[in-house]
């Protein structure tokens, strides 16, 4: 055993491989195994596909299993590593971060060797898998306390090559919503250790809520539109159908764009994505939960815009954001 | 303070009364607080109507608030008292039993004076509220880790009578699905103890995953037609539509049809509720998440019927449901 992460297989080999990146073992868990798929036909584009990031997330790792299906019968050129989970732990327990050690796996990038198992999964992705790609999409979605437009997002970047760049891939994916997000919280997240590398960073945010078959099948035509954008595979890219329609919208948010809960109590949607509200239109209800005296209180829209994610109804805490607006970028 | 569950205001008192159903305090938890709503316009049906039984089926609080919205505009006899939230710590924690003792709310049901919290507000509600009701409309839904269909359903009932006019109740709600389903689970469920009282009881399972604002209109849909049925309010009663259609049927669901997974792993769901399934057709696929070389399992129809629910894509572990299939019904 070495304690060293490591692959139990060689990248440069020619063809499909199967096999695991070794995480090493630690003080709070044994070594973990994630499996790895890779196809290699030489010269061209390098992509590393990831899911399973948070565990509640689970289209991600179902579209990267339905992606190592069809990719040998149609990879052209290039090298594809496909990582459906990054974080089992997460996912077998249904949660956004690892239960082991309370930590979200998308904020302690690039990890560290002698830290607990998310610092670790983070260190060996970083060191084993990031050198080997230009092109990383790492495929996410809101998790099922949320309903949103399917999108394919960056946050801003620095450069403004690769941002263009960055957009430009966003934009192959041909998802009703590609999305210019900003982020007061963005220490640790894998994208910034794979942009400060000078790579283009995709991050998909597909949809939440149910994981169910339609939806499935147009995340799975987002990831194929934009391996056909890269060269990787031959095709048409098309823009899946979305509620009856297809389209496609580049759009901004903005922090001022958070709506939050102004009290505990229970969330009541009043709106759904894809809606085009007016300042003052009504985005929820909040209901206290101690009595049905009380007066609910009314959550509205600060101006014109688009609602691009709105909470389940929950029971939420003050100060949760509960819907999310956007409006077409401007750069 | 009294050691007995109590109403903090007198239900016969005519017109409407906000106050509180006080469950006694113990040693796990001091004294707990439920909102309770009541309409009282004299003779006629006297309904009981619960949301919360289960902490992360918010559905039913929501339709149980605007219903309070509404009522004392509409409402023209009888008595109507609505519990927007049956298990209110349960609910805070976004989960289906009661962090405190563990315990399912629908699975202690009479419940005990002297028991832990969850057996208490059981019995509160088994002693003050339901001797005041012929009818109750417990309202469910099969919550964030499934799509069904937004359906009225009820156990199978030894009393023929009993059984008809229950089943008559729920087709009332002119929701997409009225389902007899069997059970080998019943034992403390709020269900029995209300039928061994001889009065009907419907449990609406109000769709799953995101409670969003469409879906939420036609579960309230539901509730109307429902009242408009027993005289409590006028109106006509309409079919509510769902995923673009207008329709309802009466179908059972055996155990049978409850599908299983194989084997732990990752749940694929390969079709959707409505879909009508033949014997072998492909319901989802089961993925390890050990390894990307073991062969993935597929879950098939075992005959002709109809997908009622399916669970969202997510980790499973071996023989838990991932799908209900259901046909028409034979009395």
């Amino acid at each position: 055993m070495s304690d060293a992460p490591h692959l139990t297989f060689d990248l440069d080999m020619p063809g499909v491989s199967r096999g695991h990146l070794v995480v090493p073992g630690g003080a709070d868990h044994g070594e973990l195994l994630l499996p790895v798929f890779s196809l290699n036909k030489g010269e061209g584009p390098r992509l590393l596909v990831t899911g399973g990031n948070h565990g509640d997330e689970l289209e991600g790792p179902i579209v990267a299993r339905r992606l190592i299906e069809w990719l040998p019968g149609a990879q052209m050129c290039g090298r594809v590593i496909v990582v459906p989970v990054l974080n089992p732990l997460a996912l077998e327990a249904w949660s956004r971060n690892t239960p082991l050690d309370g930590l979200n796996l998308n904020r302690v990038f690039p990890g560290r060797a002698n830290g607990s198992i998310t610092h670790r999964i983070a260190d060996a992705v970083s060191r084993v898998l990031l050198p080997m790609a230009d092109t990383v999409f790492d495929l996410h979605s809101f998790g099922p306390k949320w309903d949103c437009l399917p999108a394919a997002t960056t946050h801003p970047i620095a450069d403004p090559d690769l941002m263009a760049r960055t957009v430009r891939m966003a934009e192959a994916f041909k998802l009703p919503l590609t999305l210019v997000w900003p982020h007061n919280d963005t220490a640790g997240m894998f994208d910034i250790t794979a942009q400060n590398q000078g790579k283009v960073f995709v991050c998909s945010e597909f949809g939440g809520g149910t994981v169910g078959a339609d939806n499935l099948a147009i995340y799975e035509a987002g990831v194929r539109n934009a391996l056909i954008a890269l060269g990787l595979v031959e095709g048409k890219a098309d823009y899946p159908i979305f509620r009856h329609q297809s389209f496609a919208q580049t759009l901004e948010t903005r922090l001022s764009d958070e709506l939050k809960s102004p009290a505990p109590g229970i969330f009541e949607p009043r709106c759904s994505v894809l809606d085009e509200v007016k300042q003052g239109d009504l985005i929820g209800i909040l209901h206290s939960m101690n009595s049905l005296s009380a007066e609910s209180i009314d959550i509205r829209a600060p101006e014109t815009s688009i609602v691009l994610a709105i909470a389940s109804g929950a029971h939420v805490d003050a100060n949760k954001v509960v819907a999310y607006v956007a409006r077409p970028l401007k750069i």
